[in-house]
């Protein structure tokens, strides 16, 4: 299905009240703020204007034009009657108004569906936090704007969803869209799935969910899905409390743990344990679509390389062996105090030369499928030189880096991040990445 | 054994090169900056002066008067003769050079030893990256400085804990003392262990090992600490790949993980599996001495409440079942939509009033022992506002704290820190914190 008219609209109403604070003014706010080049039709009864963004713009007292999107905040007992009302006009509707089947109003919400579908209307929501279409510039929700880039969020999970999108920023991740769906009374994450699988400017996909109606149907998405682009699931309810929690949350009956965790390794999926780990995980595939499990780790001090090694190994992953030619040729340029076994321990003082050579000689090794270069910078050395040889070094195969120390590694991340190249901020979380790059 | 000339030292003297850039210098520079209210004396066979921090020091030829300790940065073969010369004037010597057992001189550094006995001298190293006694705002080591706090970081590996320090600068924790002991050629782990045991500035003690060479000795002192203060420890080198990198690093026998870990537990330490964890740990453990397995989530938001309920239940923690008259006096107060189940739901629009008032009649709850607060902060709703909600109830039983949402919260976080509450960046992160305490 083509969902393009929700998240690469060319015009927008949003309907409710335009008081600054109020829902539907913040969103509005947010597609002005945000760049968005296509139309803004704000509506309510009471007509007026809103300045929003150096703009003014007149609020009309009804959609009299057609539009992609209809935005709705407006209480929940009058939705079911405007979209009957603006049906004709719009293609897709997404309904952030709350008070249907969340706190036991299931009829309120299955006339909502019945009337968008008798005019043909697709329907998101109600009780969500809305959408963003980032490469679009169209930001049609409340939460924090992010930059554009690979990723997109479908989050069953508002406050989740904004939270991650916010994490994201703070993570450096780019994203190619974010949708809330909230109760799913229509639309729901399978479409959304199939939907992003086919989006050219989505190359991950990271989905929060605490439960699904159709099994069958979900699997089959997910399925599809994972065989286009890798996707990273992040299943809350787990528990016997938190499938309670989740119960009474967004009414998910969450299932035994154990039927999703089988489905999502059947389709391929990744499923990450923690919040973290999904902007972990949505920056590896933002660089490489996979990685073999044979890893050569290079670092420049002994305590975190050791600590890498002991998480690859935990994790399944392989601590590659060296090729002879590879350790001699270490071995021919690299100081004698520096060990060229895996992990090749460059010592305290390495500098551009030697990372840049190594990262050089260990890449064009047969036996090493991706490297994890580590670096703690010594106050004599910058950390934008270990960050130059990085970047310059040149390695056809995934290098994944763990530069580490607070405030001194400030400008070599930075660097390493303008040549699109994230920083994992611990051995461990570096090492992790790695596991999920083999996994696809 | 009574280390305080190491931590808490009048006078010191540093032997080196006093070059920008130099080892010595930096140390020197460290000590000044840092605000070193003793006497410090930079000693170099040369003399000159040399210019630091806004003041000039003069180079003395050779050490001609007593100090407390000295620290050294000279190569490593004249170390001994230096030891030899000056054992009569200082307590204890910190040896910074590199070149004894590390690279195969284990001659060289026993030598270095029996020197210092002879004259009861004690040393730390050699190849360390120094000490840090912040109470004494004497700041011995090349490392980035730390602000005054609760944490005694011991670390086998130099770079480790340069980069904890700094990381843990990033993540707000307060230090009491740093020591990077090397080869552990005389004082080791279990001396410092036992000396921070009794150190009254000390609160927490964090422990990065590959190996210790005492058994025995190491369990004891642990066992001594950890009846005294919380002891976090991280142990690197725990897989055969692990352990063999460690075996090159710092010459550790690693020995089989199963028996560290036995051992930890028996000691009644803290063992945490990742570096970020030791943070994480160090963070709780600043703020309480421990709490009971009965945790109450109180969230604003439901996605984030069922990740924190997966991760207690998944850890061994309870989720505590609320008293009756609990759930009556919050059914009360709060509106109908909140779930007042544990975990209990405030919804979005939670405010400043609603998160008081229910920490307050949740903490009175006798069945709960911790609470773990989450906040997404909507847009309409500051997170100043719930970080004061947090800070001014009335509750004496431990309150773990998650806000999230990058930038929105940032505000809040600042405040809460201010009155020492420390914010745990995700529900897992933060659920996790719980399971520590619990085992205290």
């Amino acid at each position: 299905m083509n969902l393009d008219f929700f998240f690469y609209p060319s015009s927008v109403a949003v309907f409710g009240s335009f008081k600054k604070g109020a829902i539907a003014y913040e969103i509005l706010r947010n597609i002005v703020e945000g760049g968005f080049e296509g139309k803004v039709i704000p509506v309510n009864p009471k007509g007026g204007t809103v300045e929003v963004g150096g703009k003014t713009f007149e609020i009309r007292e009804k959609l009299d034009e057609q539009v992609d999107t209809a935005i709705i905040a407006v209480p929940a007992k009058i939705v079911p009657a405007l979209i009957d009302e603006i049906g004709p006009l719009i293609r897709g509707a997404v309904v952030i108004s709350a008070g249907f089947s969340e706190v036991g109003n299931e009829k309120l919400e299955r006339e909502l569906v019945e009337k968008a579908l008798k005019h043909g209307v697709r329907v998101i929501g109600p009780n969500c936090a809305g959408i963003f279409g980032v490469h679009g510039k169209f930001f049609g929700s409340f939460e924090v704007r992010v930059k554009p880039g690979g990723l997109a969020l479908i989050s069953q999970s508002g406050a989740f969803g904004g939270a991650a999108l916010a994490m994201g920023n703070d993570e450096r991740i780019g994203f190619s869209a974010f949708v809330s769906y909230g109760n799913a009374a229509d639309l729901n994450e399978s479409d959304f799935l199939k939907y992003f699988a086919d989006d050219e400017n989505t190359k991950a996909i990271a989905l929060y969910i605490e439960g699904v109606k159709d099994g069958r149907r979900f699997l089959k998405a997910l399925r599809y899905a994972s065989s286009k682009k890798p996707v990273i699931v992040l299943k809350a309810g787990k528990s016997a409390s938190g499938a309670k929690a989740a119960a009474s949350h967004t009414g998910s009956l969450a299932g035994s743990y154990e039927i999703y965790h089988a489905a999502f390794k059947q389709a391929g999926a990744i499923e990450v344990e923690e919040m973290e780990e999904l902007f972990d995980a949505a920056k590896a595939f933002e660089m490489y679509q996979r990685a073999g499990k044979r890893v050569a780790v290079i670092t420049n001090s002994g305590g975190p390389g050791v600590l890498a090694t002991d998480k690859l190994e935990r994790l399944g992953l392989e601590i590659a062996k060296l090729d002879e030619k590879t350790v001699e040729e270490l071995r021919s340029f690299l100081p004698p105090q520096c060990s060229v076994k895996n992990p090749i321990d460059l010592i305290a003082d390495a500098d551009y030369e030697r990372y840049r050579k190594t990262i050089e000689v260990v890449c064009r090794d047969e036996n090493v499928d991706a490297l994890l270069v580590i670096c703690v910078p010594p106050i004599f050395i910058l950390s934008e030189e270990i960050a130059r040889a990085v970047i310059e070094a040149e390695c056809g195969k995934p290098v994944i880096v763990n530069f580490m120390a607070g405030e001194l590694i400030k400008d070599g991340v930075e660097l390493l991040d303008e040549h699109g190249i994230k920083n994992f901020p611990t051995p461990e979380r570096a090492a992790r990445v790695l596991k999920w790059l083999s996994m696809r």
